[in-house]
C-alpha cells in the first residue's frame, strides 16, 4: 500500500512536471522551440532526481509501466504487483496531467492534434528506452547511490538525442495525449510509440543480462584492475 | 542565536538572489521570457544549494516560514523558536531584496504592480509548497545527505511546472511584493498566495506522517533512527 | 569481451548523443547558434555522466583513443587492448552516428562540409584535450568517485571555452566528419585535429606524471595506492 | 612547488573559462546577451567543479587572491606561501587569458573599453566576495566533500544575481581588464572593483569567525536537535 501510494505520488509529480513546464515554456518563448525544450528538459531532470531520491528507497520510484515490466520479468517484483504498479502509475499520473493543465487556467480533458509518427521518430523511442533501462539495470549493479542522478541525466541527453524527445513510458505516452499542449501527441500515435519502447526495453533487459548479471565469474578474477 | 543567525544570512541571500537574478535576467533577455526564467531557475537552483549544504547543519536551513512551521508542528522545533525564525527569515529577507535593488540601482523601497491572481495560480501554489515540504521530509527521513540537492532540484522544476512560478515560501512572496521587477507581485495578491501556501504545506504534512513516518512497523522495527 | 562490449555501447551512446542532439538543436533553435550550443552541451555532458558512472567500473568507460592510448603509454592496459579498445569505440561510435542520423530521417551515410580549421582552432584541440585528460588522471588520483562528473563537467566547460567547440577525441573526430549536421567537421580538417589531439594528451600525460605521480615523496611515504 | 603548479594549472584554466567562453558566447548569441551569459555561467560554474576536485586536495585550488589572503589571516597559509599563490594566479592567469584570445584567432595583448562602474556594481562586487568567502569557509567547516559543488553554484549563482555578473576575484579582474571580449572591464574600473572585493572579503572573514568557529561550546551541548 505505501509503495503504491509512492508510484502514485511520483507519477502524479512526475506528468504534471512533463506537461506543466511544457506549458510554461512554450507560452514564455514566443516561438522559439529550442528555448521552450531547454526549460521541459532542466524541469523534467530535476524532478526525476528528487523522486527517484525520496521515494525510490519505498517503491523503486518507477512511474513507468516499461521499467516495472522489466522488474517483474527479472523477478525483482511480482507480475501482481508489476500491474497494481502501472495502475497507479496511469491513475496518478493522469491526475497530474490534469492538475497541470488546471493550474494554467486550460480544460482539464484534452485530447491532442500533435502528429508524432514516423519510422524515424519510433526508432528514437526504441533506443530511448534501451538506453533507460540500461541505465538503471546498469547504475543499480554497480553504483546505486547515482541511480537517481543517471536516470534524471539520461533524460536530460534523452529529450535532446532522440527525434521524439524521448517519451520512453507507455503511462506518460497515454497521458501525453489527454494533452493538447507541447508536449502533447495525437492518440492515434500513441501505440506504435509504445510498442516501440516495450522492443527497447526488452532487448535492454537481455543486454543487460549478459553485460551486467554475468559478473560474477569475471570479478572472481579480475585481481590487477 | 547562532541559528537565527543562519536563518538571517540564509534568507538574506537567497531573497537577494531571486529577486537580483530576476531583475538581470530582465534585463538582458530583451523581452524573451523563456531565456529569463532560465536565468532566474539557475540562480535560485544553485544558491539553494549552496545556502542548504552549508547552514542546514547550524539552523536546518529553513529560510521558509512555511518549513519552519512545519517543523514546529512535528514537534522538531519549539513553537517558540519558530516565531524567532520566521522574524529573522522575513527581517534579513528583505534587507537582501533591498541590497539586490541597491546593486541594481534602483530605488530600495518599491511596491510591485504585477497581478498574480486566479484560481490556477492559487492551485500552482498549493502544489508547489505540498511538494517542497514533501521533499524536504522525504529526503531528510531516507537521504539526508541529498536534502541540499533535492530542494535545489525541486525548486528549479517547480519554477517551470506551476502557473505560478512557485513561490513556495510566505517570506518570499511578501519580500517580492516590496519589488516592482520580473519577480514581483501586487501587494493584495499576496495573502491569497500565503493562504494557499499553508493549505499546501498542512497536506503535505499530513501525507508524509503517513508515508514517511509509519515505516517502523513496516521495515520490522528498526527502531529509533 | 565485455569490457569491449562496454567500450561499444558507450560509444554508441556517446557519439548518438553527440550529433542527435545537435540536429536537434539546430532544427529548433532557427538560426540561434547560442541557443543550440546550449542544448547540445547538456545533452553531452549528461550522457557523459551516466556512461561513465555505469561503464566506468567495467571498461573505464574511456570512449576515446586518446584516452585509451594515455592509458596504454601508463601500463594501466596492454598497447593490445587499447587496440581493440579503439576498434570498439569507432566501430560502434560510428553506429551511433548512423543511428543518429536514421532518428531524424536522414541519409545515414554522409559527409561534412563544414569547414573546421587555422592555428587558432588546433590551438583550441590541443588545450581541450590537454585538460581533459589531466582532468581523468588527476580526479582518478584523488577523487575517483567523482571522475563520471568532473568529465562530464569538464567538456560542459570546453564546448563553451575552446575555439572549436573541443572534439578532443579521435574517434568522434572522425564519426562528426560523416555527419553534415551540426556537429560535423569536414573530412579534410580531421587529420589536423587529430594530431593537435594527440598532442595535447601526450602533454597533459607528462604533466601528470610530474603532477599527480610524484606525491609519494612529499605525502610522506603513502605507499602503493 | 606542486602546490604552485597546481595554482598555475587551476588558474590557467579558469581564466581561459571564463574569458573564452564569454568569447563564443557574444560570437553565436548575435546580440542577445541573457543567453550569453546562460553559456559563460554554466561554463565557469562547470570548470570550478573540476578544478576545485581535482587540485583542491594538493594546494586547496585557491585561484583567487582574496581566497589566499583570507587564508593566510586565519593561519591557513603563511604570508610567504600566499605571496607566491598570488603571483602563480596572476602569471598562469594572465596566460590563460592570452590562450583564449589566440584560440579565437584575436590578439593576445588588448585592453578592455568595457565600462564597469557605479556603486552598485561596487556593492555588486563586495556582495560577491563576502558570500564567496562564507560559502568556502562554512562548507570547508561543516561538508568539506562539497566544497566543489557549492563553490561552482555559488560563482553559477552570483553571475546572475549581483549587478557585476560577480568577478569576486582581483587576480582575474586584471586579466579581464586585459581583454576586449564579453568578460572584460576598462582597466580604470579596477582599483574599485578590488577594493571592493577585499572589503566583502574581510567582512566575510569576521562574520565567519563568529559563525563557524566558535561553535565547539555551543556543539558541546546540543543535546536534542
Amino acid at each position: 500500500m505505501r509503495r503504491l501510494a509512492a508510484e502514485g505520488l511520483g507519477s502524479f509529480f512526475l506528468f504534471a512536471t512533463v506537461i506543466g513546464s511544457g506549458i510554461m515554456a512554450e507560452k514564455l518563448s514566443a516561438g522559439n522551440d529550442a528555448v521552450a525544450l531547454l526549460g521541459n528538459t532542466m524541469a523534467t531532470g530535476a524532478m526525476l532526481f528528487v523522486l527517484i531520491t525520496m521515494l525510490g528507497p519505498i517503491s523503486g520510484a518507477h512511474m513507468n509501466p516499461a521499467v516495472s515490466l522489466v522488474a517483474a520479468s527479472r523477478g525483482e517484483l511480482s507480475w501482481r504487483d508489476a500491474a497494481a504498479y502501472i495502475a497507479a502509475q496511469l491513475a496518478f499520473g493522469l491526475l497530474g496531467a490534469w492538475v497541470a493543465h488546471l493550474m494554467f487556467d486550460l480544460p482539464a480533458l484534452q485530447y491532442s492534434v500533435k502528429a508524432r509518427t514516423g519510422a524515424g521518430q519510433w526508432l528514437g523511442e526504441a533506443i530511448a528506452t534501451f538506453g533507460l533501462i540500461l541505465t538503471i539495470l546498469g547504475t543499480v549493479r554497480y553504483r546505486p547511490t547515482a541511480v537517481a542522478a543517471s536516470v534524471a541525466l539520461y533524460i536530460t541527453a534523452a529529450y535532446w538525442f532522440t527525434s521524439s524527445t524521448s517519451f520512453a513510458n507507455p503511462a506518460i505516452t497515454i497521458a501525453r495525449s489527454l494533452s493538447n499542449t507541447f508536449a502533447g501527441i495525437a492518440p492515434h500515435d500513441v501505440p506504435q510509440f509504445i510498442i516501440a519502447q516495450l522492443l527497447g526495453a526488452a532487448c535492454a533487459a537481455l543486454v543487460c543480462k549478459a553485460l551486467f548479471d554475468d559478473s560474477t565469474a569475471e570479478r572472481g578474477g579480475r585481481g590487477k584492475d
